[in-house]
């Protein structure tokens, strides 16, 4: 076993790192208070190959791996983890288009993604079901041979009304996984309607909104792969969307547990810092702890995804389960531990509070990754 | 031992819940959101009595005991649970006036307390002390025979600038909590500063400011009790205060159970209702049982205060502690329970999210109340 | 609502306290090693009342309540929960006969029990089935009209062996908890026979053993109540069965926290008493919370049984869940204050660690206790 | 970064598990219920190499890293950790010597160890100071130039009276660390002693006494280095050792989740496996997750340490401090998930739970890991 980050990893760490220190973090509470998307901040970090940072080369992208880009989203997010999570949900279509999409969908949609002159959404979940994705029913109906008729809604789309393409799970067939498709929206395309942004807990510097198909005429050759594939495509991308999302987590909980332990250094009371005050130290060390099992579970998730291993899937539940559980906690001691001032906007620690919240919820909630956990489980012994 | 609650109790529960369901309820979405103080709906519950609920009558209170207290902020905090703690914060100060002042202090402040004219805050926390407030250095000094002189600032303010009177905890003498001395100061004197409201993750509808004192003149009559009593009084009003807040995070909980049970029951998932699966139903059954004992805890601590008992101040602190924490949880298990819509402003779980967070740092943060209860404990064997 | 004691709760307190400490306590440790079943003693039990605590005192017993009974067995607990659990069994037992029996059983068996001449056990579980207990095959078949033919096995049975009666719910009629009834079976009988005594984890002071039934004959007056009745008499036993229990928890709990309160005061590190250091100091803290928050929701579901409340069954289970919970927890962070002692025999602490842990699964698992609670509450709502 | 196993790794576990399967799980019940040492198999393990796992080739030993030593100690625990946990601290030893040791002493003391001929005990607890170790009383005086005479007594050591070798540490110079130095003290000395064995709550295959020196004369040449060096390789040691016994816990907590998997697929309740009820799945899913966070933390210090990296300190203590609360969590739950199977010692979960206990204490109790934790913390930023 090796646990060691090699040059390049540190180097495009250190990238990233710089990046989200200078054009993330000092706007991040305000993109978060004014909710406004930072279209420019993305596109900026596009150009620094995190647009597409599992995309292979060949494909355009920067073709990294899973776990290099778990070390990227870790340092995004230590800024600004909802700006971080936006883009790593554009980052696993961008990856599914090049995993699954042929020459023709690639070189359509691809530039645009990498560039950063568009962002992808993707678009699973339903009102009527979050967990159990498989029984989505927006229906893409063939209307003669040449296209597909979408009616429909999604719910909790991350970048609805601001992302120029939607990657979008449909039925096509009966009812189950295997009646499901997976196809590509443009911005643009009549009866593609947005809800108006949810008011959310966080993740504010991206819109999330209903996305909802109402005839809308797609052309069958932005059909990813084969009728019924879909839902297979949605999960395969979702086993690395909890890597980055749990990454994203990782972050948000290192830059707090940073900022209490500066804290407690600083702050006096009864005479001595509070970093003196053997029942704080306590705390910090349990944070510091399950920080970094957290990262190693997320690191070595992402290591078998890259290797495709057999257990890829169990370890993306457990690591993201474990992860974003484990970051929330993190950051609710540090913000404690920051007593008034915790509660305080300007504190920042809040924010990352915030934004963390949904990481247990989103890309399968906690609950169904237990589930996926215990399925493995009990089939494997 | 007896655990019911007397008819009256329940007759001015219903009251207390009516008014919450009809004049809270509807509008505590709104009020968080536009930041806005609901001085009208205060002065209603004012009209009920619950301005001066453990005032005794004799001063013109309600004339209840703080176990009656502790049911009525549940209700209220039902509701919303930051408007609840703020007209707890009041009914503490009221409470304050009619216990330490003489019959002209009486005279001249608690009228508009108790009629809702007016709203009180507690100003003992400052930039530098939290904590430690027995390390505060506002200064009150004399000037000639009458008057006294503030200079210093206070943090945290809950009511700053909304509120009419101050009950002010200022340093008259050396060093330590018998150089303390608690002061009323009226809005209107010169010299009476507010910061701008600070910014905060919740208790939106009450402002939250820094109150500066820059010269500030006051007569030596605005004096509570003598010379140095200020801290004693101090943490005589905060062991009410500690289970005021708490019975608002049973409040909070509460709904928030209510909701999760309900939202469980209608969302369906797989084929079945979600209160169909154990793996929920533990969770709701684990919340439902750390309710009950926050509960308990809570109206043992109110009932050990009513009765003047020797361990009331160590209940006061293990209520405190234990409520906040298990009803936060609660609440963070609720929206969680809810999946992507418990993160969503609408549904109002994240709203009591946001509020109780801050009852595990203020009126003594739960580390300081695991500070008393060690100390009680270790000097009690 | 009183939280406090009256003279006569307090003088029964002394009287159960000392004689623990005098009779049970200096012992417990051997009895604990030498698995000996200490039937001298529980008759001095018996002698002092505690036999039939809440079996009235109309049917011989001490008429006390089952907040009396809580209150007591806390107290026994406290030198010795194994012990005190075994006769909070016989409590049970003795009050369904009380409670269920007719004029000639009471006569016929209630005199021995309640004098301790004879104990008694209570026989649901089986090999097969331990918490779906509705399950339970041991058939209760007719011999004529004056005898039942009794063929089947129970499993985990307390004081098998050195019980003198055996109130075992055996299956008279079809599948069900309808088929059920309660007959008593007295040692003797041919066809009564026991295992060897199981070895385990703690409880050493009472044998636990198979009770085997091979065509063992009982007149049909040795039936409590009618047919179809045992189910209801059994799940009615277990509501109380369930609180004594917890209430062997508090004992077993407040007697480590004591030890563990003592040890840290007396005990010396890195210059000072363990006691001063705040690490340890925050965790007495919440041990010592915890406990309180036990012992509430223990005297509360007693007081709601006492008085026939319809939430009784759901107070009872959220008390026994959440007290054997949190009291094992408290032993184990007693074990860990008292470091290597801790875990050496000596010291005490782990016995109690060892008998409070079958508390969590017996009467009713705690995972059962969960979906008691789970049930009530969504049928509430 | 690389988590997978190298073939040769592979191998060893192989080896390893094997042995533990045939010679220590038949038989480990039965030593734990006498209290039997088992030498012998203890012997054939060393003839495996597992006496000297990460003793040099060049000294004889097997010459492999901690990470492999991880692997194996996993493996043996799983069917006895109390044997397995005995091995790791003679292993302690044998390293201690093989890398502080003189050419000379190397040559007298490591073939016996190697060869399993005799075992070595750790000798650093005091009966007045276990956390606070620099602290300790034990002298050995100079007698000549020849010798040292050494006076007192240590406690709580593993293999008192069954071991050959003593590596005691003693104070040769003034107070604090830089005043004690590190001994081998052979059996047979006149003046070393044995206190009779603890009993205690596990580790029962292997004796713990108080071992006392009184006036126990040994030659200069048993001191390893220098003399003020002892507190340095004791701590050193320690750091390998708290790996090992980290390890021992990964496999006893391995043991009890698989054996709660088998018990919930095959017991029927309700109509039903266990298996399939989804609260008990969700348990053993975090049980799995939380067990994978374990073994990375352990895996991820040993190769700090064997990278000898500045931060390997602080992994070892975090490791040590996940992995063995966690895995004692994990037991707990495994035998709660057995019902009343789970209480008794043929199940043999409860023998885990009992062995594994002791690993939050010994080794520097889990406060000891914060303490070192917070302090790198804090010191780091």
């Amino acid at each position: 076993m090796d646990f060691g980050l090699t040059p390049e990893q540190v180097a495009f760490q250190e990238t990233a790192r710089d990046f989200a220190r200078e054009r993330l973090l000092p706007q991040a509470g305000d993109w978060d208070e004014a909710h406004h998307f930072p279209a420019e901040a993305l596109r900026e970090a596009a150009s620094l190959g995190f647009a597409g940072i599992y995309v292979p080369e060949a494909a355009g992208g920067t073709g990294l791996s899973r776990l290099d880009a778990a070390i990227i989203f870790e340092e995004l997010a230590a800024a600004d983890p909802s700006t971080a999570a936006f883009l790593s949900i554009h980052n696993m279509v961008a990856w599914m288009i090049a995993r699954f999409g042929d020459a023709a969908q690639q070189e359509r949609f691809l530039p645009d993604l990498l560039s950063g002159a568009q962002f992808a959404s993707y678009c699973l979940t339903e009102p009527g079901c979050g967990s159990d994705a498989a029984a989505l029913r927006t229906r893409a109906d063939r209307e003669g041979t040449a296209q597909y008729r979408l009616n429909g809604s999604k719910a909790f789309i991350s970048g609805g009304g601001v992302s120029g393409l939607y990657a979008t799970m449909v039925r096509t067939g009966g009812e189950g996984p295997r009646g499901i498709s997976c196809v590509l929206v443009e911005k643009g395309r009549p009866g593609l309607l947005f809800g108006k942004p949810e008011k959310k807990l966080g993740w504010n510097s991206q819109p999330t909104t209903m996305v909802t198909f109402a005839d809308c005429l797609i052309p069958v050759e932005n059909r990813l792969g084969a009728e019924g594939d879909g839902f297979r495509f949605a999960m395969m991308g979702l086993d690395g969307g909890r890597i980055n999302i749990a990454a994203c987590s990782l972050g948000g909980a290192r830059a707090c547990l940073e900022a209490a332990t500066a804290y407690v250094q600083q702050r006096r009371a009864f005479g001595q810092a509070l970093a003196e005050f053997q029942g704080l130290q306590f705390r910090l060390a349990d944070m510091a702890t399950e920080l970094e099992a957290a990262r190693l579970m997320v690191h070595r998730a992402a290591a078998a995804l890259d290797a495709g291993a057999a257990d890829a899937t169990l370890r993306c539940a457990m690591a993201k389960r474990f992860a974003t559980d484990a970051c929330f906690r993190i950051c609710d001691e540090a913000l404690q531990l920051h007593g008034g001032y915790g509660y305080i906007r300007e504190t920042q620690v809040e924010r990352y509070l915030r934004d963390l919240r949904v990481h247990r919820i989103l890309e399968g909630t906690n609950e169904i990754m237990r589930v996926i956990i215990a399925r493995k489980l009990l089939e494997g012994s």
